[in-house]
């Protein structure tokens, strides 16, 4: 059998994560918390399990958590959204990833992609018979240059996607990228796929800025997000979608078909602490920046260098004071000799660029990223 | 926008669902049932989320769930596979279904469907590039020409999809609709989908056919199942797929990329049942078959003509004797004026026959079961 995608291999974050688990290292690979989410959180999915919400929920989503997401889009972003025609609940934003690309793209169509990016969106866009044009961010901020995203759209630009904040540097973009991309995208059929799933991640007092505060991008635009993320459960995989209604309903039509529906009494669990414990995401900033901080400090006099860390849950180092090795190199030896599994980043480009980054998850307790700095300064 | 899908709209599924809530009616159309599953099942989830099962599961699937497969397999259909390599967990079987054709049909290519069929099938095919050829099933029980199925096969024929037992009509395949289909693909390059999700209910002392039992057969399929039907939890969405190993790369390349994994407690505790109450799905044949002998005694006197059920959870009705309308204007009357909803037969055909059919969900508890017979027994 002739493979469709002949260069797909298993996800770095799965091969990472079994070297952690075979090296009994400490695992800063794979992003996801070893801490846990609100204790409300599986009380309610416990309950809702019980009183019987076992059944098929209804294909968009549970209403209740529909309209969460509504109350939630407003009070951050300032935007009214419908709750029946504009959000699609997914299983797991990769889910909502594939259905939009798959709901909008055709053979020969190309999407533009901001190199570093994460390892699903290229695949994604190849199965549906989609071309990648792909603009490498710049180093070290892993800024866009719209000029050269500008110079890259052609008749067949059918999609530009974003990422804020970003994986797996954190860089988050500003009111004036979005400006930006909307001038690029004015008069032209080009929609917009932006993966928002860190947006209660984002640092040192400034907002996140989402494409649901900005009318003209809005109007063209999947938005995607995960609760996975927010609730510390990226093992329950729930996402979704907002979209406008004629983008919704096209998306809608795909992920009838992807996976129909999400695990019922998950949604309503989700909608819930949502209603019950709002403070929670709005915390969440204050959460994550004071990990970062922490950990930031514990590696202080590493022969590492740091990267700066504006959103998301990872810390980017520059290992180039340590080794010449190429990244993947230097992760396998990392993992092996000093037993800290981290991420390479040339998996997240076509093209990697010379230099020596790998990405550190702090979504981490206390003492995994004490035993972690221990480690990472004996290098 | 114009759409990729333009004749798709909301599910007849989803539509009934919805005309029964707003009608009060008593709800047979989705096919889902209106009683628990196991305690032990809900017990086990409560207790793998408390304990911290929250985070990403591996991407192929928990390894206990996998191992508790390939025993049940080897137990009922008396096939040894490997729970690492063959065996990939899946949000639901409609996500099965679509990775299975997504990672092997490319444009142009024939997948050949029995019609009527479940209707999340053609769209998948369609969205990865492929062209449907739709041979109907006999009439009156919906049986397989085999004939016709070998006279549509080309040199672009990729996949034949088999369904047994059949959504909508609980025909079965038998050990000569295997050989005979082993016959038609024998020497060439075609696929086998068979899409096995009621493989727990199939009545009247007869063993389920598995493709799985078939050697022949096994090496060149996806055999795909579901445990939301099996442990009457449809909302939970775990479904799997087996299939040889170089299909399972296969698979697994796309289902990394489409949902990457299921729900990590929700497969932890249907491995824990699975391993614990392997009873339960062993009881399964004779606790549906009780169900569909009660609903059809309850319904005899009915003007209804009752088709034979020799597995699923459908009874399928001939109206004939009592309206000329077409089957979903039927179904739009019967839930308004009797308040039961049904689902047409249409939606599952490309071109619908000349019949007068509809379709009853009998996995209902008694009480539901009794209140909509009296309802129909008053059409
Ligand atoms: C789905 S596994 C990857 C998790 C993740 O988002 C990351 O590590 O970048
Ligand atoms: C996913 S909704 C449809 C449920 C079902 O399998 C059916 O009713 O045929």
């Amino acid at each position: 059998i002739q493979s469709k995608l002949p260069n797909v291999g298993t996800t770095i974050f799965t091969v990472m994560s079994q070297l952690a688990m075979r090296q009994g290292a400490v695992n800063l690979g794979q992003g996801f918390p070893d801490f846990e989410g609100p204790r409300e959180l599986f009380d309610a999915l416990a309950r809702h399990v019980r009183e019987g919400r076992n059944q098929y929920a209804p294909m968009t989503g549970v209403p209740k958590l529909r309209e969460q997401i509504a109350l939630k889009t407003e009070k951050l972003y300032g935007r009214r959204i419908d709750a029946d025609s504009d959000i699609t609940v997914t299983s797991g934003a990769t889910e909502a990833l594939f259905a939009a690309f798959a709901a909008v793209v055709r053979s020969g169509d190309e999407v533009i992609l901001l190199d570093p990016c994460y390892d699903s969106y290229a695949p994604a866009v190849e199965l549906n018979g989609g071309l990648c044009v792909r603009i490498p961010l710049r180093l070290p901020d892993f800024s866009v240059d719209w000029q050269r995203v500008r110079d890259a759209v052609t008749p067949r630009t059918r999609i530009i996607l974003i990422n804020s904040p970003h994986n797996p540097s954190g860089a988050v973009l500003h009111r004036a990228d979005m400006d930006a991309l909307a001038d690029i995208v004015r008069d032209t059929g080009i929609l917009v796929i932006s993966d928002e799933v860190y947006e209660h991640m984002v640092f040192d007092g400034v907002p996140h800025y989402s494409v649901l505060g900005h009318d003209e991008l809005a109007s063209r635009s999947f938005v995607i997000s995960s609760f996975g993320k927010t609730y510390h459960c990226t093992g329950w995989k729930v996402g979704y979608c907002v979209a406008p209604p004629a983008l919704s309903a096209e998306f809608r039509k795909v992920h009838q078909y992807l996976t129909f529906c999400t695990f019922n009494a998950a949604q309503c669990a989700i909608a819930d602490v949502l209603e019950s414990i709002p403070q929670h995401y709005l915390e969440l900033p204050a959460f994550y920046q004071a990990k970062r901080d922490h950990f930031r400090s514990l590696l202080a006099g590493s022969r590492f260098q740091l990267l700066d860390v504006p959103g998301g849950y990872f810390q980017l180092v520059d290992y180039s004071a340590i080794s010449e090795l190429d990244d993947l190199a230097f992760c396998e030896w990392l993992v092996a000799e000093h037993k800290v599994a981290a991420i390479p980043l040339s998996p997240f480009y076509e093209t990697a660029p010379d230099a020596r980054l790998v990405r550190l998850c702090f979504a981490k307790n206390e003492a995994t990223l004490a035993d972690a700095a221990e480690r990472l300064k004996a290098v």
